[in-house]
């Protein structure tokens, strides 16, 4: 099976990814867009063509792999948890600098900046690097099967897997009596040059199984301009990364994490009907 | 020897080249910039690097090509001639389609068109697609070596060898005794618009061996943003061709050929002394 990348770029880099179906048995890989143009130019042409075809890939065994998490553990609750996660699993024809080291960076410097404040907000900040988000979200399903328990003790949710580019709006998915709650978190962001945008957050890959725990999400939207022209291609390379934009993205997931680790109340139960819009 | 790419981009698609010495003994490649700076902080870092480096290029022996030429003979003076160049090889890790597919498409449309004309112009159009441009211009020399008899019949040059982006100024290498000549010339591009810029064209590989033999050179500048990301390597391929943009080019060379094939006056011989600054 041959398809066109999903890139809108017209570089000669095919993207890599997964297929939603299981069929292991038949070899698929995406070519880049200039190939794929020229293979329709062929098939209208000559209404045949033939493809050299040599792929590298191959399926190995299942290895262990682990989530790496780290707390800052809030002064007046910190048995209630603010969450936000990064994966650290990448496609290796590049160096997986915007998916995700790019969300890992967000979230570590989310965890410095909580680390080095003089007062720690009230609730505890839990930073997840997720195992295995490209292969199957083992790392998310494994963090929300042994954190069920306590899933009513996680207050929000926030994921960093779009690259490193800047914030220009925060969402939510949540309880919609408390919006004004959400609100408020949303004003402290706009001097960020973040607006508040709607209700309808889209949950990252590792945050929906807690969404279906009921955990609310929050969901900070990053410029995506060039996001699909790299990711899963070698040319996510860390040149990539703009030192000052990326900054801009971490204080705002900063921000939303430290405005929910204080607020007094909190978010409340992501409601039933709104779990099943993203299973 | 391993260098750094010449292109200003951030795609992992390394350049290719000739190099200008003739040390054949000695391998040399382009790695892509995100590859030259992933080896820079290597070296800053450890001081030493370790490379695997897999060459598949290789010298194979010479072979026998040919210039192609077309003409448009000339209503009232036959025997003069304008000339529009462009090269038909091409590195072959892309299509060719800017160096200098876009190059050859410019000058088959400055044939077409004269050739449409109902009013032939004066002079002759000669149409040269030459040979070997990247490995060494034998074309161009051979061109010069089998014309130099008549040389002086030679009105004038231009060459095509910047991609199919568009023309926006237009410069010339020739008699300064006959700027005015000149002047108006780069009046009739202006509705394109074309700028003239000053008289020190920069004469292309093609057409320098005719340089030297005293022919005057047009030198219709194109925009070269995108040209050195993209020309030698992989991503040379069709799809960077604007038609809308490289028609405008096209008539930016025609135009030229056109009034130089038409004005009453030639451009006189280049001074000696302009021909051996670009010698």
């Amino acid at each position: 099976m041959l398809i066109r990348s999903v890139g809108t770029d017209h570089d000669r880099l095919p993207h890599t990814g997964a297929k939603a179906r299981d069929d292991h048995e038949i070899p698929a890989a995406a070519i880049a867009v200039p190939d794929a143009e020229l293979l329709h130019r062929v098939l209208v042409d000559k209404k045949t063509a033939r493809v050299r075809l040599v792929l590298g890939a191959r399926k190995l065994p299942d290895a262990d792999s682990a989530n790496v998490v780290g707390e800052v553990t809030g002064r007046e609750r910190p048995g209630e948890i603010v969450l936000v996660g990064a994966h650290l699993d990448s496609w290796d024809l590049g160096m997986g600098a915007i998916d995700d080291g790019a969300g890992v960076a967000i979230v570590l410097e989310t965890g410095r900046l909580f680390a080095a404040l003089p007062q720690k907000p009230r609730r505890t900040l839990r930073v997840v690097l997720f195992a295995d988000e490209e292969h199957g979200t083992e790392g998310a399903k494994e963090y929300a099967r042994l954190h069920t328990a306590e899933a009513a003790n996680h207050v929000a949710a926030a994921e960093a897997d779009f690259g490193g580019d800047a914030v220009y709006a925060v969402r939510w998915l949540g309880n919609p009596a408390m919006r004004d709650r959400f609100a408020a978190l949303a004003r402290l962001l706009a001097p960020l040059g973040v607006e508040r945008q709607d209700d309808s957050a889209e949950p990252g890959a590792d945050v929906t199984p807690l969404l279906e725990l009921g955990v609310p999400i929050l969901d900070l939207r990053q410029d995506g301009t060039r996001y699909f022209d790299i990711h899963h291609s070698a040319n996510d390379t860390i040149d990539k990364i703009d030192p000052g934009v990326i900054a801009q993205a971490a204080a705002a997931y900063a921000t939303a994490a430290w405005a929910a680790a204080e607020t007094d109340g909190d978010f409340g139960r992501v409601p039933e009907a709104l779990r099943k819009e993203h299973r």
